[in-house]
C-alpha cells in the first residue's frame, strides 16, 4: 500500500504545483523560441516542446478524474485548456462531471460536437442526466439516440422530472432479485454476474411486476446460512422514495437513518431505480454553497478564473436590488432633511438605528429559515416563537437602547436627543423582530424559498423604518 | 413492504402532530382536575391521565429514535421533558446523539447521573466520544472506569485529539483480516461472527503488527472465485487518513472519490478505527450550519424553544461588535457635521455609497473564502485574483458611479455633488475590492478561518471609509 496515500490538500496541491511548473517550462520555451521568431506551427513541433508535453501527459495519466478536476479548477483559463486537451479522453465524461459548473462550460465550449458525444457515451444514464443541461441541443440529440430503450426512456424520464426532485438524484445500477431463492443462489448470481454497481450494501428484493418487496443487505447475505431463502432474511422495513419527492427531504432522511442507498418507487410501487448516499453528499454541498452565493448577493458560482464580464452579469442583480432598496431609504431621509438641518447630530446618529435594526432582523431570519428548513415549525408552534422573539427585542430594545442613548447623551448632553434615540432603537428592534419572523415564514407559507432575497429585503425595511422612526421622533419632539 | 414508509418531513409531521394531540389531551384533563381542586399527587394517579399516557407511551415506541429526536427538537420545553420521560431508556443513548446540541443540553439537564450512565453505555466508544463534552465530570469518570481497557484507551485517545481532526470522525467498529487466507476462509469466519457493523463496505487487510497492507471490497468478495486468496484479491490503492489530518479535508476527499468508509492510521501505519460517510454528512452539515449562523452574527445554534435568556447571550456578542462598529462610523460622520449642517443633501445620500461598497465587498469575500476552502488558492494564482477583483471594482465603480452621480444630480440639480457621489463611489468600491480580497486572505495566512467576522470587519471598513471619502470630497470641493 503506498503510504502517501492520504488525499489531502496538501498532496493536491504539491499535485498541481507540478502540472503548473511543466506549464510554465513550456510557456516559457514558446516565449523563447517565439523571440527566435520561428513561425508558430514550427514551434508546436521542437523536441523540447514535446518532450514537455509528454512529461506533462505523463504526470496526468497517474491522477484520478477528481484530482484533474480540481486542478483544472485552479487553473486560468488557458493553462486549464491546454491541460484539458492533454487528459487521456476516455476521462473526459468523468472530469465533466467532477467540475464546477462554471469550470463545465469553459470545458465544453472547447470542445466539438463528437468529442462530446464520445465523452457523454463514457456516462451511466443518469450521469448524462446530470450533464444535459450543460450540453448543445444536437449533442443531446446524438447521445439520446446511441442509447438502447430502455435508457433513452430513463433519461427523458428523470429530465422531465423537476429539478430538486428526487428523480433528478437518482441512479439506475442496481441490482434486483426475487424473494423465492436461496442466498447460496443469490450468491451463485452474483459471482457469474462477475461485477456489482457501485456502492452496493443492498440488493432490491422485486416480484413479476416490478414491485419492490424488500431489501437484503449484502451484510444479511454474509452472515446468514446460504440455505435460507431470500423471503426468510430480507428486510421488509424499507426507507423508500417516490420520483415526485423532495430532494431536500430525501437529503434529511439519508442524514436522519444513516442510508447509503435507498430504492426510488413510482406510485404504483414499481422499483424505478435508487439514490446513493455520494449523490446526496453532493447535494447538501451544492444546496449549502448556494445558500451562501445568495445571501452574498451572487446568482450563482463564479470559477476562480471566470471572466470579468460574466462576473458583473453574475454580481449585478443583487447590486441592482439593493441599490433601488438604498435610494428608498435615501428619500426618507430626504423628507426630514429640515429636521437634520437644524439638529445636525442626527445625521450622525442615524446609521446606528439602522444598522442595528437590520443585525437582530437577521438573526431572527436566520434562525427561522434554518427551523423550516428542518420541518420544525408547524401551526402549533408559531405563536410561542412570535412571542420569544419578541420578547427578546423588548429586552435587547431596552438594554441596547438605554446604552444607546446614553452615549448619545454622553456626546451631545441633550437629554431630550438621547430619549428618541433610545426610544427610537427599541421601536425600530421590534420592528426588524416582526420582519424577521413575517418575511421567511410568509415566504414559506406561500411555497417560495423563504431565504432567497430575505435579509434584502429585511435590511431594507430596517433602514427605511430606522431613519422614518428616528428623524420623526426627532421632529415631533426635538424641533 | 409498508408501501407509507416514505419518510418524508410530511410523515414526521403527523406523527409530531399525534403526539402534541395527545400531549395536549393530558394537559387539558390536568386543568379540568385542578380546577376540581384534586391535590396533583392524586392526580397523576387518575385513571384517564394513565390512559392517555399509555397512548403516548405506545406511540413513541413505534417510532425510531431519530424520529423521537426529530419529534424533541420541535416541542417545547416542558413538553419535550414530558416525552422525553416517557421513552424507552435503551433508545436514551441513541437520540441523545441524534438532537440538536441545545436540545441535548436540556435533555442531559433533566437526567440524573445514574440514567446518564446507562445511556452511554448503550452507546459505542465513538458515540460515547461525541456526547463526552455535554456529560458532568463525575458521569464521564464513571464511563470511562465501566469500559474495557482497549476501548478505555481508544476514547481516551479521541477525547485528546482536537474537535475537527479525523480523530474526532473515526469510530472503532470494523473487521480486520489477514492477506494469506482464501476468499472462502473469510465468507466462512463472517458467517461464523454472525454479525457485521454497521456501513462495513470494505474489510480492512493488516499483517501481524497491525499494520495497513490494503482493503477488501464486500464487492471483490462476493464476486470473485473462493479459491483465491485475499493477497491477490484486495486493492492495495487505498485512500486512507492519519489521525491528525483536518476534518474537512477528509470531508472533501470523501465527496471527490465517492467513499463510504475509510481505514485511519497512526504515524506507523498503523490501522486505528475508521470514517464513515454518514459521520461525514453530519460534518458537511454541521459546518455549513455554522458558517450560516456566524453570519448571521450568532454564536451556536439556538433550539427554537430555548430560552429567552439563552438567546440573549448567543445573539449579544456579535450585535455588540457591530455596535462598537457603529459607533466608529458615526464618529466618522462626527468629523463632518459642519459640512452637513451646509449641505444636508449630504446626508441622505452618504448611506449610498457606505451600503453599495458593504455588498460589493461581501460578494468578493464570499467568493474567495469558498475558493480557500476548495484549497483553489495558491501563491501562484493569488496575482490573477487581485488583477481581476480590481477590474470588476473599477467597471462596476464607472457604471453604478455614473448612474448614482445622475440622479443624484437629478434630485438636487446640483452637477457637483453629482460629480461628488461619482468619484466617492468609485473610490469607495476599490477600497471594497481590496478589503474583500484581504481579510480572507490574510485571515487565512495567520492559520484563522477566513470566514469568521469577515463580514462584520469589512462593513465596519466600507461604511465608515464611504462616509469618510464621501464626505471628506465633499468638503473639498463643494464649500
Amino acid at each position: 500500500m503506498d503510504p502517501n496515500n492520504t488525499p489531502t490538500e496538501d498532496t493536491l496541491k504539491v499535485h498541481l504545483g507540478q502540472v503548473v511548473e511543466l506549464l510554465e517550462k513550456q510557456k516559457l520555451e514558446e516565449t523563447i523560441l517565439q523571440h527566435q521568431a520561428m513561425p508558430h506551427h514550427d514551434l508546436v513541433e521542437t523536441l523540447l516542446h514535446k518532450q514537455h508535453q509528454a512529461a506533462l501527459k505523463q504526470k496526468l495519466d497517474q491522477l484520478r478524474a477528481a484530482d484533474i478536476a480540481y486542478i483544472l479548477e485552479a487553473l486560468p483559463l488557458e493553462q486549464r485548456l491546454t491541460v484539458w486537451n492533454l487528459v487521456k479522453s476516455e476521462m473526459d465524461g468523468q472530469i465533466l462531471l467532477d467540475v464546477s459548473d462554471s469550470v463545465r462550460q469553459t470545458l465544453i465550449s472547447d470542445m466539438d460536437a463528437e468529442e462530446l458525444v464520445t465523452a457523454a457515451e463514457q456516462l451511466d444514464t443518469d450521469e448524462i442526466a446530470d450533464l444535459a443541461p450543460d450540453l448543445p441541443e444536437e449533442v443531446l440529440q446524438e447521445v439520446l439516440e446511441s442509447l438502447n430503450d430502455q435508457n433513452r426512456a430513463r433519461l427523458e424520464s428523470v429530465l422531465a422530472h423537476e429539478e430538486d426532485t428526487v428523480a433528478s438524484l437518482m441512479d439506475f445500477a442496481m441490482v434486483t432479485i426475487r424473494d423465492d431463492i436461496s442466498l447460496g443462489v443469490v450468491l451463485r448470481y452474483l459471482r457469474r454476474r462477475g461485477d456489482l454497481p457501485e456502492h452496493t450494501d443492498k440488493l432490491f428484493v422485486v416480484d413479476e411486476q416490478n414491485s419492490l418487496k424488500g431489501v437484503l443487505s449484502l451484510k444479511r447475505l454474509l452472515i446468514n446460512n446460504p440455505e435460507k431463502r431470500v423471503a426468510e432474511i430480507m428486510s421488509r422495513e424499507v426507507v423508500s422514495f417516490r420520483l415526485n419527492d423532495a430532494a431536500a427531504d430525501a437529503a434529511r432522511a439519508f442524514e436522519r437513518y444513516d442510508l447509503l442507498t435507498a430504492p426510488v418507487v413510482d406510485d404504483d410501487d414499481k422499483l424505478q431505480g435508487r439514490i446513493r448516499v455520494d449523490a446526496i453528499v453532493d447535494y447538501i454541498r451544492q444546496e449549502s454553497d448556494e445558500e451562501m452565493l445568495t445571501q452574498a448577493g451572487l446568482l450563482e458560482e463564479e470559477d476562480l478564473f471566470s471572466g470579468v464580464w460574466k462576473s458583473l452579469k453574475n454580481r449585478w442583480f443583487w447590486l441592482g436590488i439593493n441599490l433601488i432598496t438604498a435610494f428608498v431609504s435615501t428619500r426618507v431621509i430626504g423628507l426630514f432633511e429640515g429636521t437634520i438641518e437644524r439638529i445636525v447630530a442626527l445625521a450622525s446618529l442615524m446609521p446606528i438605528v439602522a444598522g442595528i435594526g437590520g443585525n437582530t432582523g437577521t438573526q431572527t431570519t436566520t434562525l427561522i429559515v434554518r427551523s423550516l428548513a428542518l420541518g420544525l415549525i408547524s401551526g402549533g408552534n408559531v405563536r410561542k416563537l412570535v412571542a420569544k422573539e419578541l420578547g427578546i427585542a423588548a429586552l435587547n430594545g431596552t438594554v441596547w437602547g438605554s446604552l444607546i442613548g446614553l452615549v448619545a447623551y454622553g456626546i451631545y448632553r441633550d437629554p431630550q436627543l438621547g430619549m428618541v434615540m433610545a426610544t427610537a432603537m427599541m421601536l425600530n428592534l421590534l420592528v426588524a423582530a416582526v420582519m424577521g419572523l413575517a418575511i421567511p415564514l410568509v415566504r414559506h407559507r406561500l411555497r417560495l424559498d423563504p431565504a432567497v432575497g430575505a435579509s434584502v429585503l429585511l435590511t431594507a425595511i430596517t433602514d427605511s423604518m430606522g431613519f422614518f422612526i428616528f428623524l420623526g421622533l426627532a421632529t415631533v419632539f426635538l424641533l
